[in-house]
């Protein structure tokens, strides 16, 4: 099973990163501004987010092609985001992946360019996609634009930039994660089961199940910010700790943190098991998630 | 008729303004990002683009309410572009029409999600007006999508960070303000007169009257630096010559730049005709906007 989630997911980050990687070549745009969107967009990453948008469509059918161009876009949004968010002004990054972020390579203002033009371009992508139908392209570039506007990622960014240098509780936490990292997964699940012709309820159990896979993604970030090695993460641990950062381990304890995963965990599934997608490669994904070293 | 137009274009910019804050204010958002993006939507202007768009629908059609949200969602854009336009790695601006600019009220990092967030929820508008169709919202979604990203606006961006300290030939110039200002224009007047009826072939005619619109804009905007009245400018005049930037009159001579203004009137005037436009406010808005002197 393990083999066979590894080959899935390998098989779609593949496609989404030539997909991403044409739709960005292919432009005649201002040589600098065209390198910078590809620099961050090719940086890597486990692609997370587009693998869950093809893995919920492939819960319900089979042709995943249908979904690459929702996929790119929501990556090309994620991508946006952390080109902004390393920014000087925001959370001031030198490094991501081990690499020097999108604003030391180029410069700041063709960073925060890039960043806007990738969020632009995501919805020209959509709405020009031959694939879709009218009403699938509303109903996507209304639930992205909802989940990465000021209603969502956004929001999420700005109450992070506020959250810092103070103690919150838990709740706060969390709404914070929900906001900048659960929207878009929620975007991405929906969305995927929504083009693979889930009905109405399974999708809203799905949204559900989203919910709690972006906690438990976030619960294992911090978590190996504790206990994980720094070869396998490639990046340096303790970072949390050292700059008194809001964290599970934090405020619950490691073993808090870890229970408390683990109920997320049982949550995941049971909303899996009420959208009839149980034995997709969405609960290998789960227990993938919750058990990663890097 | 200048009563009439005076009229229109105050009615219009009256119901853009209401409906811009009404979207604003709504909005259930950490607020000092909502503050953020109500300052600069509130900050005026001369709503060009949205009147522009409520004007080509006027000249086929004549409720314009339907008009209203592409409109609302065109002058999100534009002040998206303005709030990122002014940050300290882009041109460094403290003011703007004589008020401080977004980060010198707020700070850059809200500054910046401040114009993510207006130019995402544009979107989010636009696809989930209850006035407009599938077809009209996919074809909205598309046409400022395009017009305002990496090909577009995005790129004008871009071409004038790099213009700057260099002397550049006309035709760079006109390349830059028409990605920068006149790729709006041709939305708003391309938008405007889709949504109002009109046949594909005049629309193409608009877009063409869209061009030499623009350009008649911005010759004006340098004639004003070089001739205006501060008091009447709300800003001081003679920095395109202090900032030894790209100017028409710089390039051609003053005289030369109001020929050339009188060619790209006769221009503008002549596609109008070609598009069953003649009589419509499209031809009062463009004496209007060449006699300007504020």
């Amino acid at each position: 099973m393990q083999q066979e989630l590894n080959k899935f997911m390998d098989d779609q980050k593949t496609a989404v990163e030539q997909e991403l990687e044409h739709q960005l070549r292919e432009l005649d745009i201002p040589e600098r501004l065209k390198a910078s969107m590809l620099y961050s967009v090719e940086a890597g990453g486990k692609r997370l987010r587009p693998v869950l948008l093809m893995a919920a469509y492939h819960a319900y059918d089979n042709d995943t092609d249908v979904a690459l161009t929702p996929a790119v876009a929501l990556e090309m949004i994620h991508t946006y985001s952390l080109i902004h968010d390393d920014l000087p002004a925001m959370d001031d990054d030198d490094l991501r992946r081990g690499q020097p972020t999108n604003h030391k390579v180029y410069d700041e203002a063709t960073a925060i360019l890039a960043g806007d033009a990738l969020l632009t371009y995501s919805f020209e992508l959509i709405s020009s996609d031959p694939q879709l139908s009218a009403n699938q392209k509303v109903q996507i570039v209304k639930s992205l634009s909802e989940v990465s506007g000021p209603k969502g990622m956004v929001a999420g960014q700005a109450l992070d930039m506020k959250a810092e240098q103070r103690e919150i509780t838990l709740e706060e936490l969390e709404t914070i994660h929900t906001l900048k990292t659960g929207e878009l997964l929620r975007f991405a699940v929906g969305t995927g089961a929504y083009l693979g012709g889930a009905s109405t309820e399974q999708i809203a159990h799905l949204e559900n199940f989203a919910y709690y896979l972006g906690l438990i993604f976030q619960v294992q970030d911090d978590v190996l910010d504790v206990t994980g090695d720094p070869d396998k993460l490639g990046k340096p641990v303790g970072s949390d700790e050292a700059n008194d950062k809001n964290t599970y381990p934090k405020l619950l304890g490691l073993e808090g943190a870890i229970e408390k995963k683990s109920s997320y965990v049982q949550r995941a599934k049971e909303a899996l098991r009420k959208a009839g997608a149980e034995t997709s490669y969405l609960a290998l994904l789960t227990d993938y998630f919750s058990a990663r070293d890097y």
